[in-house]
């Protein structure tokens, strides 16, 4: 049997590694467009922030070790561009000018997501970036090290954007940042943003909000983007506004696609055709709170997509409940969190949410280095189950949301949850610790 | 209504306060033997590293407090000595040497625990000292500062023993700390056992083990313990060999006792008698994992026992799951933390246990400052499901543990908890954390 697929990423690799492992006997073909595989996109912040650091250290497994050591048949440079169903075919171009056809009989899509690129004059001016693939982190520390950038104008405050905005402050470049949004991660309630929001100015990044990109354009040696209300003017521009599933392939084939055009999957990974499968950023999954189709490209889910892959194409039928959304981050001295459904998403589901923000601290009364933390809990008040949450604060953040996500996936409710026997010591917690005294204020408002 | 507490530490003033603040009306009084209340008892090695620090930084609340502001009728130095369950009484003295004899409709017994102390000659030597309430924390932290204490002798390496080994390093105290058990930490798997013992050596701790203290005598201005093999030396000497439920007041009431001798509740902390409950150190628990009995005192289920007998008395019906036993500490620059059962326990309990021991990372691929933590799960071979396990590393093990913990109180197989969308960013964790790396080791035993 071959399996062949499409895209050496995350999801890719790792479907392609592991069917390799459960069956060393099967012909397992890989076709990546660039010439980078398996690597750790989410280190490329952390990476630019550091300039004696190589990209290249963020790469998992090289090229090589798949082929010689795995025995899989890994070929860079290789744009798949169609998908014969019928005649079980991938068609494509090679790098060098070539077109080929490979034949499979399992086809997996791991073609990921592509940052968003807005339809204005002036994106492809030097020193305009965005950040998803190495070669795009290789770009940004290329340009940061072979000029003098003194300020970076980044356009979007998700999750790439933050990370970007400490890694330039890292770098001594003064950030300004830019969002259509009205504030900061509206996911956050108001109060708990403000303390992210707060934490970008104490570090010098400057931000504006509820302002768009018209044009970019190049004025005396720097440059400028030009706003529906003003403008603002720096050396280097990041576009950092979001990404979107590269899914051209899968619908060209006529597989059914999902919300925001990803390629719709069942639980086994499976596409609306029996021999093919979608996995990583491409793809969409099920919310496990809301059972429902969303699309939420993470890392994990790609890479545990692309292990379900491997084990149903290789007879070890596996299913994914699916995902919780669950996201950690750090922006600057800060660790930021969330699982589940904010209350609006909350809402905009259909449940009838409550929810609390409450204060709690790091570490016990009276100990040494205590810090504050956040907590943003949300219920659903008919059936009291616990719908999602959200966390701020400079330390203990980053694993504690780990068990609500546990909670979610066990569907529990508040009071379930706030049975929960935490683990104790005055240095980790105080004793009724930030989850707990959420859930104790969370059974009031039900 | 008159509600009688006795006992005013965690579980005890806990009670108090939720009860009246519950029910403002409600005529509330609290007897406790010393001049102490509402402390944080495990924040005492930590104030006792600090010489800067006074000991009464670790009062969460003054008596005074409990007093004029939630109207308790708060008594020190009063000692319970019986209860007549018959004519609803509390007979007692008082520290001037006056008796008592107080009525209540409710009586919660919360008389707490005490350090085991061995029945060997010696014992009230100056120099020798237990920990387990505010005043022994004076008294060792006098004694540190009024001579020149050079060593230390710990008997017993339990969570106590191994956080007072960390207190006095910090004093410049050497220490050589002793065990009647083979190995440090029986319920870790050796090699994580190993990382422990390994963690004292660097920090100069001298450790031994399979050695029965018989005897303390005076030799030449210093402390001469007297072993079964050998003798030790020291100025100062520390017995933390474990605690005993104080359940003698309520055995003379013929309430039940449980495992250990604590006093036998139920799921509403009340006793075999229907007016009297019992909560905190005292007491015991159901553990969810087991749904058995056991006790296992520690300062969340204290206060959380003490918080369902004041709702359970004032009409708001609560019921405890019960406990898992989930605990951490900090062994110096270590985070070791437990929940549930251990392999052996799970044997001993008549599971059919499979375990796992993995090796996995803290933070992401290639993020600078990544540490090794180490996994031990537990599961049940015939069922799939997970009874337990224990994490060891120097940083991310404290919070990661409750996720765990959630799993066993939602009775979650591996498969399932091996489903669960945990947070991931390079600078927290890997992609594959270290609790999914196990379950998914684990998986392959199953």
């Amino acid at each position: 049997m071959r399996f062949v697929v499409i895209g050496g990423d995350a999801a890719g690799m790792s479907a392609a590694s592991k069917a390799k492992r459960n069956r060393p006997d099967l012909d397992v073909a890989v076709f990546e467009a660039s010439s980078d595989v398996s690597y750790s996109a989410c280190g490329m912040p952390y990476n630019i922030a550091q300039p004696e650091r190589t990209m290249d250290d963020l790469v998992v497994r090289q090229a090589e070790v798949f082929r010689s050591k795995q025995g899989i048949d890994l070929r860079l440079g290789h744009t798949a561009t169609s998908v014969d169903r019928d005649r079980k075919l991938v068609l494509g171009t090679t790098s060098d000018g070539r077109n080929f056809e490979e034949p499979y009989d399992k086809l997996l899509i791991a073609t990921g997501a592509r940052p968003i690129r807005p339809d204005i004059p002036g994106l492809d001016l030097p020193g305009v970036h965005v950040l998803k693939s190495l070669q795009h982190g290789r770009n940004i520390k290329h340009d940061l090290a072979s000029r003098n950038v003194r300020d970076a104008l980044i356009i979007g405050m998700g999750y790439i954007g933050l990370e970007m905005a400490e890694a330039f402050v890292a770098r001594g470049v003064h950030v300004h940042a830019i969002d259509l949004l009205p504030r900061l991660l509206l996911w956050l309630p108001q109060e708990m943003s403000d303390i992210v929001a707060k934490e970008l100015a104490d570090h010098g990044v400057e931000t504006s909000f509820g302002l768009k990109l018209q044009t970019l354009e190049y004025s005396s040696g720097r440059l400028k983007a030009i706003l529906d209300q003003g403008d603002a003017d720096a050396d280097l521009v990041l576009i950092a506004i979001g990404v979107v599933p590269n899914s051209e392939l899968a619908a060209s084939a006529s597989l059914d696609l999902g919300p925001k055009n990803a390629v719709a999957v069942d639980k086994t990974m499976k596409t609306s055709h029996p021999d093919i499968y979608a996995a990583g950023d491409c793809a969409d999954a099920f919310h496990i709170v809301t059972g429902k189709r969303v699309w939420i490209p993470l890392a994990l889910r790609a890479n545990r997509a692309g292990w379900a892959v491997a084990d149903n194409i290789t007879g070890n039928e596996t299913f994914l409940d699916g995902v919780a959304g669950t996201a950690v981050f750090k922006v600057m001295g800060l660790e930021v969190g969330r699982t589940g459904l904010s209350l609006q998403e909350a809402l905009d589901e259909g449940f009838q949410p409550v929810d609390v923000v409450i204060k709690s601290r790091s570490k016990a009364h009276a100990h040494p280095g205590n810090q504050t933390i956040h907590v943003n809990l949300v219920a659903d008040k008919p059936t009291g189950r616990l719908l999602g949450g959200s966390m701020v604060g400079r330390e203990g953040v980053a694993h504690r949301i780990d068990a609500l996500t546990v909670a979610l996936h066990a569907r529990m409710t508040v009071d379930q949850f706030f049975q929960c026997d935490f683990a104790y010591a005055p240095p980790f917690s105080p004793v009724w610790g930030p989850l707990l005294t959420a859930a104790n204020q969370l059974q009031k408002s039900l």
